[in-house]
């Protein structure tokens, strides 16, 4: 572990996720691209819940899952996020809460709650319908640069850089990083996210404000603009410290200068839902690089917490993640 | 299916369940008996899910589940029940809808949905604590005896029995039950209901009100003051037209004057959280009873569909039912 009170502080959007069944049909005549994240607004998301099927909620949002998987590695994480003051609220604060992660950001009593409707379709795939709601409220305000200061390492995610007063969050919460010493880890989250704000991600990274980044196959090369993967990695690798890249059933890549790592992804006895593969991916990869095992072994524990949340409904993980490190760990 | 415009219509209480995972050493110091119901307030609600796990939300309620379970085999169903107008509500409304059983009693804007926080012990028993809200506050007002007289059967709780106005609610629905000419159905739900409310049921019982019968093994020997099991069927048998108990991994029995059937349990490959069971082990019997099927094809489809809900979490079917009901529908 790191000598910092906290090993990572993660700023992301607080989503309470409602999970229900879906075939190809339904995504068809709903116009959305399988496996795809999109926002939408109030109303849609009214009108698309009404048609859905029965659903299960559960909490999570990408860099919250990610702490969460933190904490159950047995490291010391913290999140910032916008609830509304809510019932679903309340559920995020409680889920996260009693997992282990610090979390206090107080809630709004002017928005509601964001929520992701998750259609997963038999082959678990998920195809994610988001309202932001309270979540694209989080201000500047909300950042307490004491207490980034306090943690090795700030892990940010893509998602929150669409609207415009969280993105404004982030950048905040970046020069604080940055005047403290802390590392800044940024998930680039969805291919669409990187179509809307690439200029963005690229000025951050050759400015050298990116420490360590996290990308699967289809993010490194929208944002590399090159068609062959290998290619996409090498010319990112070249610009950020440590570069973590997953690739699904093919597992995953690190560079970090001029060493390099892979894995082969974890084998699983059943799919289920994929909803939080990567997010669960990144809290392996960090529970490993805080406790300063080599790229091999923290890919390898990225590997373990990816198929454990695979294998069932929901993005935050069920198993003893640390039984299941087991050896890695001693 | 029957000639009615319903084939069953249920009243029960209208719950969001939150199911948290605990060890045995939690339910210690809780106080609670493993495996047992009891009802909580406002105020212990609140410190118990402050001290649980993360959970995750589904709808749930004994006998809203036993309805989606009968849609789920292709009846047609509808439910009564109480709720608060607040997002608990509104998830279960969207819930049992989705599902295809017809439900529309008004949520009342001055009571919270009741929740019922689950915990599930590593051998898959679940202890339940529940905060009744607006459930206890369903009417007489609330129940449609011209709805009733459309259904062929009534599917009344005992966990409805508790307090006092939706008791009230009960025996009116009973009556106009009775007046139309529709079976009433009741399940016994709880030992501790039993104890509270024995004197109640036998009344019912003796005066001819109750035509079909569902209970467990602790609970017809509760009922019946007698501690054989075979012989506390005998007695309940013969004075309740149509008797159904579940034995857990031992099977069910019925009973219908002369004529017995039992099945064994059904095979699972992995118990994950009982919860919901006995619901729909009532579900697939009444299937296979509104169709004019015998007492051990219907004892079967109860069985069938008992095993489904098990072996995952939440106490509504995810799996297609009809498709495992199989060759018993033809």
């Amino acid at each position: 572990m790191s000598s910092h009170r906290l090993d990572v502080l993660a700023i992301g959007n607080a989503i309470v996720d409602v999970i229900a069944e879906a075939d190809d049909a339904f995504l068809e005549r709903l116009g959305v691209e399988k496996g795809s994240m999109r926002l939408i607004d109030a109303g849609e998301a009214e009108s698309l819940y009404a048609r859905m099927g029965s659903g299960r909620e559960t909490s999570g949002g990408s860099a919250a899952n990610t702490v969460a998987g933190l904490c159950a590695l047995g490291c010391k994480a913290g999140f910032i996020g916008q609830l509304g003051d809510d019932q679903l609220g309340a559920i995020f604060t409680h889920d996260i809460r009693s997992l282990g992660v610090e979390f206090d950001t107080p809630p709004r009593p002017d928005a509601a709650t964001a929520r992701c409707l998750i259609l997963v379709t038999p082959d678990a795939q998920r195809t994610m319908n988001t309202f932001l709601g309270a979540a694209q409220m989080l201000e500047p305000a909300a950042i307490d640069s004491a207490r980034i200061a306090e943690a090795a390492i700030l892990y940010l995610e893509g998602y929150l850089w669409d609207p415009e007063t969280p993105r404004a969050a982030m950048y905040a919460a970046i020069d604080a990083a940055r005047a403290a010493g802390t590392k800044v880890a940024f998930t680039l989250s969805d291919s669409f996210v990187i179509a809307r704000h690439r200029a963005d991600f690229i000025a951050l990274i050759d400015a050298g404000k990116i420490d360590i980044l996290f990308a699967n196959e289809a993010e490194i090369m929208m944002l590399a603009s090159e068609a062959q993967f290998d290619a996409a990695v090498d010319a990112v690798a070249a610009k950020v410290p440590l570069l973590v890249v997953t690739r699904s059933e093919q597992g995953a890549v690190a560079r970090a200068g001029a060493e390099r790592a892979s894995v082969p992804a974890e084998p699983i006895e059943r799919l289920v839902d994929t909803t939080g593969a990567g997010d669960l991916f990144a809290a392996g990869f960090l529970a490993g690089h805080v406790r300063g095992l080599g790229l091999e072994r923290s890919l390898e524990l990225g590997a373990i917490a990816a198929a454990e949340v695979i294998q069932h409904y929901g993005a935050r993980p069920e198993q003893d993640l640390k039984a299941l490190a087991g050896a890695l760990f001693d």
